[in-house]
């Protein structure tokens, strides 16, 4: 059996998604900013596509800027909001210690330039408080930024809260929904946030695309200079084929969503309960405000490459932690922030499906890795003293 | 008859392209970063790419750094230099005055941030005096930065010398590439350059992809800033269908480059002959040391817009200026800083073609941009005057 159960890491493209890919590729090949008929064309495409885009997010079309994916999205939103910020004296930015590295990793940089960052605690489940937002806006507050939905595992953040509560005080509110956008409704008006990050390859899309909505009242500043493409707020001749291509995938993604996300998040619960089994097993994060299609666990005495090795030797594709770090040899700061200690933030499990799962699927998956748990722990000198009693389990 | 007269805008893409596009998009979904054999193959894909991409240009494959396309690349080029430079009291960049507004404009930013920049005058045939970038050169100057050909006018700057004048005074190199790459043959050794962008989607490759290649000895700045793609200096999930696509669109346009390239030069040469005809037009740029598919000719009364819709209306699909800036009211920044005068930089008109170019659609673009010519004068009071000597001609 093959089981891909990576789909927060990448997910394969939609039918539709390579068909219109190739069609664009094919038949609509002009530089929209060019003036004959052959750009005017792909300038067509482009603002059909930016309309379609603004439509399924509750957005206006001149809100939508198209981006080469979700992390310079979340770049530009991090670095537009900043900047603004210091325009009028606030240079204090808010996030939370579990963020995807790529608003991490900018907030390292704009703290370098000066600005105050507040990274706020998640609870145990992995969800922020909205409280705990609120107590740390000030009148420097230039930002919060809180993410949707976490890349590893799955919590899903109280945003239309903490999007009111930014309101209320005048401060502006970016999310990065690349997790959540086309796995969850989502409308970025009903939610109060004034910027708003996607990537197209989470949801079947192109890879290599994504958008930064940002509300009109906010005066983008650009990550990349040059051309005046996308209102003069980003550079570079328009990636024509994926964007239309992005914009269809989320149509079809986005289509049903909630029954989809109904049937996706029975599976996910099949799989919990099925891995909760595995003894001194946990679960990652919340058990029902996650997204619908993530499982994260934590194994005593397991190693996560081992474990990941040895699934895809039985056709299981997964991962531990984030793609993104995949090379490191750090532990989660995800599952250290929920307060997994190191030994055990090293040994995560993240499965990550979307609709086409199936009930076989599922329980090949938790018999698998109960197989594979085992096995492991049988080799394991860690576990050996564990079952000594010569350390103590912390699951 | 149908031309399409703009590649110096974007290309179509070439067969390879989008059958190497639509393959990987079909087969390799998998995130580079993934583990899992999913991943994996992906990875080993992209290596390839990196190494053959390498191979192409001359460089060792851990130089090459896969970007969102040639903005991006010369943005980075830039940043990275000036902030290294800082780092050691160097703030000082000189580039010339007919870059690209990638290049211009993030020299602009720099310049508020307290960077010196001189931007050195071309001479009246687009081409920079090496020597005049020479006298510029202070122990301030952290970076050069000199397109390898311009992409309105097409002028080939000499590279190779002002590289090895850098080399000797021990500042770094960059060199705006995009127009160049695929067209003429290029070696970043044999060049002397330190940093080189180019852009896919100018020879036959997807849009949305580029590559800056950047010497082992230089450690780059982020400019999005997240995973640890692209040896940690480029975040975001590879975009691996496009960098395969962009390398083999890159194979097949080197291969016999010298000999397309002396074709497409003798048909550029019949072109400008033509044009030579109409009366009061003139050639912008040198005649020969331009890229072999560019021709850029000012012609006196005229409207670059009215041109370009007339051409259009007759299958004929050319610019003004470039794309980046099509919607602009400003006359091009190249023909003033080749002298021409403000009323004649209006009203320029640029072909740029590739090797399935003929001879008849040669003589039919000089025939249709004569007929044109002719009809817009005839309409022009400007001209009106010119020609009952109320004004002074100045071609």
């Amino acid at each position: 059996m093959f089981v891909y159960a990576d789909c927060a890491a990448t997910t394969s493209m939609s039918k539709v998604a390579i068909d219109t890919m190739t069609k664009i590729m094919n038949e609509v090949y002009g530089n929209p900013s060019s003036l004959h008929s052959v750009g005017q064309k792909a300038a067509e495409y482009l603002l059909k596509a930016r309309m379609d885009m603004a439509n399924i997010l509750g957005a206006d079309f001149r809100e939508i800027y198209f981006t080469s994916g979700g992390s310079e999205a979340d770049n530009q939103a991090l670095i537009s909001a900043a900047y603004l910020g210091k325009e009028k004296g606030k240079t204090h930015i808010i996030s939370t210690t579990i963020e995807h590295h790529a608003i991490l990793h900018t907030l390292d940089k704009l703290k370098k330039e000066g600005f105050d960052i507040t990274l706020v605690d998640v609870e145990k489940n992995g969800i922020v408080d909205v409280k705990k937002i609120e107590e740390a806006i000030t009148d420097k507050t230039a930002l919060v930024s809180v993410m949707y939905a976490n890349n590893e595992i799955g919590t899903i953040q109280p945003i239309k809260e903490i999007g009111k509560i930014c309101k209320e005080k005048g401060v502006l509110f970016h999310t990065d929904a690349v997790q959540a956008v086309g796995h969850v409704p989502i409308n970025v008006k009903d939610l109060n946030v004034d910027m708003l990050s996607l990537s197209a390859h989470k949801f079947k899309g192109p890879k290599g695309v994504g958008v930064l909505y940002a509300d009109k009242k906010i005066n983008l500043k650009n990550v990349i200079e040059g051309g005046a493409q996308e209102r003069g707020k980003r550079a570079g001749t328009e990636n024509l084929a994926a964007i239309v291509s992005m914009t269809e995938a989320l149509k079809e993604a986005v289509e049903n969503v909630e029954e989809k996300a109904e049937y996706i998040s029975s599976m996910r619960d099949r799989l919990i309960n099925g891995l909760s089994n595995i003894e001194h097993s946990e679960l990652n994060g919340d058990k029902e405000k996650r997204l619908p299609g993530n499982v994260n666990f934590c194994f005593e005495g397991i190693e996560g490459e081992s474990l990941l090795l040895l699934l895809d030797s039985k056709g299981i594709e997964a991962s531990s932690g984030s793609a993104c770090t995949s090379g490191s040899l750090d532990p989660s700061h995800v599952l250290l922030a929920i307060g997994r200690p190191h030994e055990v933030a090293h040994g995560s499990l993240r499965l990550s499906f979307d609709e086409t799962i199936t009930e076989e699927q599922v329980d090949y998956i938790v018999k698998s890795v109960e197989e594979v748990v085992v096995y492991l722990r049988n080799m394991s000198p860690l576990w050996d003293k564990l079952v000594k009693g010569e350390l103590k389990h912390v699951i």
